[in-house]
C-alpha cells in the first residue's frame, strides 16, 4: 500500500458551483492538510442558522468555491490578452484558498473576549508561513500576492478588494444557503467582464449594471442576513457567554471545557503569544465550533446563574429581545428597560450588563477611499463605479452606516 | 359527446412559476377564448430573441403567470386581515389576466406605422367590454377595477402600479428566458410583504431592501435587455420595414400579405375605425407575429430595393450598426456617416432615412410623481420608497433617462 | 466601415447552459449563415407549446447548446489522455452544430404529406455539402465524422449515438422549457464520466447510476412530453390539414400560401427533386414555421369546409379528442364512435378520415441492437448498460412500445 | 414584557422549499421546544459531508420541510374531494414534524455501540408521549396516526410508507445539499398526483412515470450518496471509535467526554433504562453531534493507541481504504490484506478488527411485500407500481441488495 502514487486529481461536488476540479497536486495537499480540514468544522455564518436554518455551510466549502471562481477569472483575463504565467495562476489560487485559514470559531465573539489583540487575518499569515516551510517554499509567491508585495497588483486584488473572488463566492453562497434568493449576483457575468488596466483590476464598461446590482444585492444581504437583528442578538449572546466564562476563569472558577479550549480560556493569549509560542498556534488550529458549543452546552448547568441562564437561552434559542434603530436610543428609555429587568433579576449593578445592554453596529457597503471598483471605458479611461453609474449614491454608500440597538433578556 | 360537462379545473406547467392551478370556470373559459389564445402567437419581447435566443416566451404565458402571482398576493393580503370577497378576488384575477389582451404583434413598430392613434391599452379595454357582453356581464367588476373606478384602489394597484403583478411576473419571466439571472427579484418575498394602508397598496417596512433590489434589478433589465442596443436596432429595422411597406401601399404598389394584415396595410386605421367598425376589431384579433413575419419574409424579394434590402437584413440578422450615447450626437459626425452611406447607396435624399438615422430612447425606472411605492412603517405611517431608502436616488431614478443613437446600414 | 475585421469572438446567453463561448471563426460564420439563422424560426418541439405553453425553444438554441456540450466532452476526453487534435475538435463541433440543419417546419407532418421520400437527415447532408463548397472544403472532416466515415468512431458517436450531445442537450432543454423538472438528467455528471475504449465512446463504471437515471428520465420525457396524447392530437391535426391542403391543391383548388410554400404544395417534390434541382434546396431553406402557420391561419376561412374546420380548430386550440391505450382498439368501438361522428358531419365516406381515425405511435427508448451504451469496467472490460445494470430491463427497454389511439373531432 | 401574547405566525426561509408558513400555535410551540431545537444540532446525513462538503443540513430543517409538503398534500387530497377535518390535518402535520424526534447523533454508529436494544423509532414514540402530556393531550390524534391506530390509514401512510412526506422531502433535500442534481424527483408533481382509494394512499394513473422516476432517483441517491463507499468508510470509522471507547470505559479507563455523553458511555443503557428511568430520556435529549465530535477530537490524544489513531484519522479525514463488490470476498484475499496490515501494526489478534475488517451493507429500494405504491387506474382499480409499470423490475427492486466490503487502515 505504501509507495503507491496517490491520484491527486479530484472532483468536488458543490451545490453552488457544480463540479469543482482540483488540478494541482499542491492544492490537493493543502486541502488535505489538517489546518484546512479544520475549516470543515467552522461555520461560515456562525449562528445565522438560528434565523436561516440551512445556513450551515462552512469556511471549507467557501474557500474551495472561491478558488473555483479564481480559476474562471484567470481564464477570462488570459483570454483578454493579459499574460498570467502558470506559476502566477497557481499562486493566486493558493492565496485565495488560504485567505481565511486563520479564522477561528465564532470569530467575532472570540476575538472580543478570549483571544484579544490578534485578528484572524494575522493568524492566516502565520499559518501560511508555516505551510510554506512545510512545503519547502512552494507558497512563496502566493504569500507575496496575499500580502500585496507582488508587482502585479491586480493579482492581489483578485484575492482582496471590493471585487475579489472571496466576496463573489460568499455572497452567492450565503444567498444560496439562507434562501435569500435576491443575493444572487450574476457572478458568472461579472467574472466574464473582468479586465486589467494600469495593473489594476477593472470591469468592462458594459458590466456597469451588473456591478450596480452586485453592490445593491450585497447591501440587501447585509440587512437581510449579516446584520439581521436576530442574528446580532444571537452573536451578542455567545459574546456575553464567553465574556462571563473568561471572567469566571479569572476568578479561578472551574469550567468544563475541552482541553484545547481550556488553554485559551485560562491563559492570557495575545499577539505575542502567537508569535513566540509555537504550541499556541498549534493548539489554535485544533479549536473549532465543537469546542465552543459543547462547552456552552455543559455550562447550561453551571453554578453561576448568569452563565447557566445565558447558555440555556442560547441552546434553546431564547435569544435577547432586540430593538434596532438608526439613532442613539434615548437614555431615559434605556434606563426604563433596565429598571424593568432589575425587577426580575436580582444582581449586582456591575453585572446587569449581561441582561440588558446597548451597543451599535456599523458597516459600509462600498468605500471608494480604500479601494475602488474600476470601470474600464471604451476609450481606455478608468472611472470609479460611483462616478460611472448615475444611480449609485457614493456619498450614501461610502458613509459608514450605524445602527443602534438595545438587547435585553427575554422572559417567558 | 355533447352535453358532457367539461372539467374546467386545470393545471398548467410553467417553468417559471411551477404548477399553476386554474380554479374558476370563467377563467378557464377566458383562457380558451380565441382572443386569449391569440396571445400564444405574440412574443412578449418581440425581436429580443435575436440577442437572447431563448427569449421566445409569449404574452399568453405572461398573462397566466401574472394571474398566478395575483392569487398569491390575495392570499397574503387576506392573511393580514384585509377583507377581499371571493367576487373581488375573481375580478382582480380576471383584470390581470386580460390586461394585455389588446397587444398586437411588434406593438411598438405597429403603433408607429400601421395602426396609428390607438394604443394597445385602448384595445384591451374594447376587448374586455366585448368579452363582458359575451359572458353576460361577468367581467363588470374586473373592468371597473382595471379602469380604477372601484372604491378599493389597492385592487387596481395590484393590476397596474409600480408594484403590480404584471411587473413582478414579466421581470422574473424575462430574466428567466433571457438568462440574465440578475433580473431575479425575490418575487415571492415581495408578495409576502404586501399590505394595504389607507386603501393603497403598501409594502411592510422590512421589505425595503427587497424593493430596492427590485428597482435596481429592473433597471438592470432595462439596460441589459429592454434597451439593449442590438434589440433597439432590430426593432427599428422592423419599424422601418413597416413604414416602407405602408408608403408603398399608399402609392398603390402590390405587396404580398396575409389577408388580415392587408386590411390594416391598405386602409387608414385609427381609433375611430376601432370604435365604429366592429369588423376592424375582429380582424385585429386575428393579427399576430405570423402575419407580419411571413409577409416580411416574402418582401425580401420585392421589387422595391429598399424594402427588400431591409427585409433580407432582418431575416438574416444583418442588423443596423448602432452607436448609443448619453448625449445628442454631434451633427457633423452624423453628416459624416450619412455621407459615407450615400457613397454606397444611390437613393433620393428623401429616402436616406431608411439607411441612416438618429433618434433617442427614453425611459424612467421609477416615477414617484405618477405612482409611488408605499412603505408601511411600524408606526403605521407611509413613506415613499425613495424617502424610506437612503440608497435609492430619487432624483436620478425619477429623471427620464435619454439615450441617443445613430443607426446605419451594415454592409458586408 | 468596409474592410474592418469583424470580431468573431462572441458570448451567447443561454438560460439552460449559461454563457456559451463562440471560439472559432468558422463556427461564428456558420451560425451567421442564412441556413442556420433559419433554425431560429423552427421550433424544436413543434406544437408541444399547446400543452406546455413555454416550450417555444428553437432548433437554433438546441444546436448551439449541443455544440457547447461537445466542447465540454472533448475537454473531458482529452483530460483522460485521449488524443484529439484541434482540427478534430473543431470538426466534431461543426458536425453537431449542423446535425439538424436539414429540419423543416413541423417535420413529422411535412414529411408525411408535402415533402415525401426524403428525410431531414438526407437534407442535412445535402446542406452540409453545399456549405462545404461555400467555405472551400473547411467542413470536409466534419462531414466525414457526421457520416461515420472517419476512423475515430467515437467522434461520430459524440454526434450520433445513444449518448450523443444531441440527446444530452435536447433532454435537458426540453425539460427546462416544458417545466417537467424530472427530465433533468445530470448532464454535467454524465459528460464528466465519458471515456473511450476500443475506439468507442464509453462511460466510466461509476457513472452507471447516472446512465440508468438518464434512460429513465428520457422515458419519462417520452410519455410526459414527446408522446403526450394532446401533443399527438395537435400533431395529427396539422398533418391532416396539410394532407387536405395537398389534396385540394392537386384538384387545382386555389389556396393562399406564401410563395415558397406554394412551390412545395403545388409540385410533387421528392428526393430526386432535391438532388437534381438546386432551386428546390434553396427554396427549402426559406421554409419555416411562419410559412406553414400563416397559411393555416388564412385557411380558417377557406371554402372547403373540411380544411377550414380543421384550421379553425387548430388555431383556437379545439384539438381532436384522443383516446390512447396499449392494445388495438376494438373494431366495434371504433365503428361506434365513427357512427356518432357521422351523425353530426355529413361527408362522403372517403373523407370521414379527417374527422375520426385511429393510428398508433411507437417508440423505443433504448435499442442495444443498433447502438449500445458501453460501460467501462475498472478492469478495462466493456459491458452494455443493460448488462451492467441490474435494474434496466433490457427486454422491456429494447422492445418497440406501441400505443394505439383514436382521434375524433371535438364538438362543443 | 411578560404577558404579551406572542406572535406565533412565522415564516421560515428554506432554500429547498422557499417560504414555509407556520400557521398553528401548537406547531410553533413544538418547534420552539428544546426537544425539537436539539434537531438543529444533529446532521441529517451524519458524516456524508466528508464526501459532499455542503451536506450539513440537519434533521431540524428536514422535519420542517416534510411538514411543509404535508400541508400541500392535504390541500391536494381535499381538492379531490377527500374529507380531511382541520383536526386531522393538524394531527398529521404534527406527526410528520415529530417523526424523527428520537434520532440521536450518528444514529447508526450509536445504536450499534453505546445505546443498544432501543431504536430511534422507539425513542420518537416515548418523546411524543412526553410532549403529549406537556401539551395536555393535544398530540393524541397525531400519535394515533403515527402509530397507525387511526381508522384513516392513508393519513398514516402520508407519514410513513413508500411515498410518505418524509421520503419526498429527504430525497429532494439530500439531492439539493449534496449537489447530486439527479436526485431531484418532481416532488411537486408527485404531490399533485396523490389520491386516496379504499382508505389507502394512491397515485393517479398519469403519475406513473413520475413514480418510476422517483424510485430510480432514489436508487441513484442510494448508490451515489447513502451507500457511497467513502461515506461507509467514515461511518464505520466512527462506529469503531465508539466501540473502542465503550470497551475502554468497561475496563475502567478514563475518557474525556461531555457529562451527558459520559452517562451513556459508562453505563449500560438499554430499552428498559429508557422506560423506567426518566432521567435517561431527559439526558438523551441533550445529546447531539457536539458531544460526540468534541469528545472524539480530544481522544486523538488518548493513551490508547488504537483509539487515538482512529480519532486522528477521522478528524484529519484519513479514512479507511475500502473495497466494495457484489460478492463475498475471497477469504484468501482478505487474509492476505490482513497479513499486510499486521506487518505494520503490532497488536493482539483480538484487536486487529479495528484495522482491517470485512462486512456487508444491504438495502432494498422498494419492497412491495411490506408496503406498496398504489396506482389508481382510470376505471378505479388499484395496481401496485411494479405491475402498472412495464419498466420497473419488481424482482430486482424488491430483492435485498447486498454489497460486500473490506476496510483497512490507510497508511501514508
Amino acid at each position: 500500500m505504501r509507495g503507491i502514487i496517490k491520484n491527486k486529481r479530484k472532483i468536488i461536488n458543490d451545490p453552488v458551483c457544480g463540479f469543482i476540479n482540483i488540478t494541482d497536486d499542491i492544492i490537493f495537499d493543502l486541502i488535505e492538510h489538517r489546518y484546512f480540514q479544520r475549516l470543515r468544522r467552522i461555520k461560515q455564518l456562525g449562528l445565522t442558522y438560528l434565523v436561516y436554518p440551512c445556513a450551515l455551510h462552512t469556511r471549507f466549502s467557501h474557500a474551495i468555491g472561491a478558488m473555483h471562481l479564481m480559476t474562471q477569472a484567470i481564464d477570462v483575463l488570459r483570454s483578454k490578452g493579459h499574460n498570467i504565467s502558470d506559476e502566477e495562476s497557481l499562486a493566486v489560487k493558493i492565496a485565495i484558498l488560504l485567505h481565511d485559514i486563520g479564522h477561528g470559531p465564532f470569530s467575532h465573539a472570540l476575538e472580543n473576549t478570549i483571544i484579544k489583540g490578534i485578528t484572524h487575518e494575522d493568524i492566516s499569515e502565520i499559518l501560511m508561513n508555516k505551510l510554506n516551510k512545510e512545503y519547502s517554499g512552494k507558497l512563496e509567491l502566493a504569500i507575496k500576492i496575499f500580502k500585496n508585495k507582488y508587482h502585479k497588483k491586480y493579482l492581489h486584488q483578485l484575492v482582496s478588494s471590493q471585487l475579489d473572488m472571496d466576496r463573489l463566492d460568499y455572497l452567492r453562497r450565503d444567498s444560496f444557503f439562507t434562501g435569500v434568493s435576491e443575493g444572487v449576483t450574476g457572478t458568472e457575468r461579472i467574472i466574464k467582464m473582468l479586465n486589467v488596466k494600469n495593473n489594476e483590476l477593472a470591469v468592462d464598461y458594459k458590466g456597469i449594471y451588473s456591478i450596480e446590482n452586485f453592490i445593491i444585492a450585497r447591501r440587501l444581504m447585509y440587512w437581510q442576513v449579516y446584520l439581521h437583528k436576530t442574528v446580532i442578538s444571537a452573536e451578542y449572546m455567545v459574546l456575553k457567554i464567553l465574556k462571563r466564562a473568561k471572567e469566571l476563569s479569572k476568578k479561578g472558577d472551574k469550567l468544563f471545557t475541552t482541553p484545547v479550549f481550556s488553554d485559551f480560556l485560562y491563559n492570557e493569549i495575545n499577539k505575542k503569544s502567537f508569535e513566540v509560542n509555537d504550541t499556541i498556534i498549534e493548539k489554535y488550529t485544533e479549536l473549532d465550533d465543537y469546542d465552543i458549543f459543547s462547552s456552552i452546552k455543559v455550562w447550561t448547568k453551571h453554578d453561576d446563574k448568569i452563565l447557566s441562564m445565558l447558555c440555556k437561552n442560547l441552546i434553546n434559542r431564547v435569544l435577547y429581545k432586540i430593538e434596532l434603530q438608526n439613532n442613539v436610543f434615548d437614555e431615559k428609555y434605556f434606563v426604563q428597560i433596565k429598571n424593568k429587568i432589575k425587577k426580575f433579576i436580582k444582581v449586582d449593578d456591575s453585572l446587569i450588563d449581561y441582561f440588558v445592554f446597548s451597543d451599535y453596529i456599523e458597516s459600509n457597503i462600498y468605500s471608494p477611499q480604500k479601494d475602488k471598483i474600476n470601470i474600464l471605458l471604451k476609450n481606455g479611461d478608468i472611472l470609479d463605479i460611483t462616478e460611472a453609474s448615475d444611480q449609485l449614491n457614493v456619498e450614501v454608500l461610502s458613509k459608514i452606516i450605524k445602527k443602534y440597538f438595545i438587547c435585553y433578556i427575554n422572559f417567558h
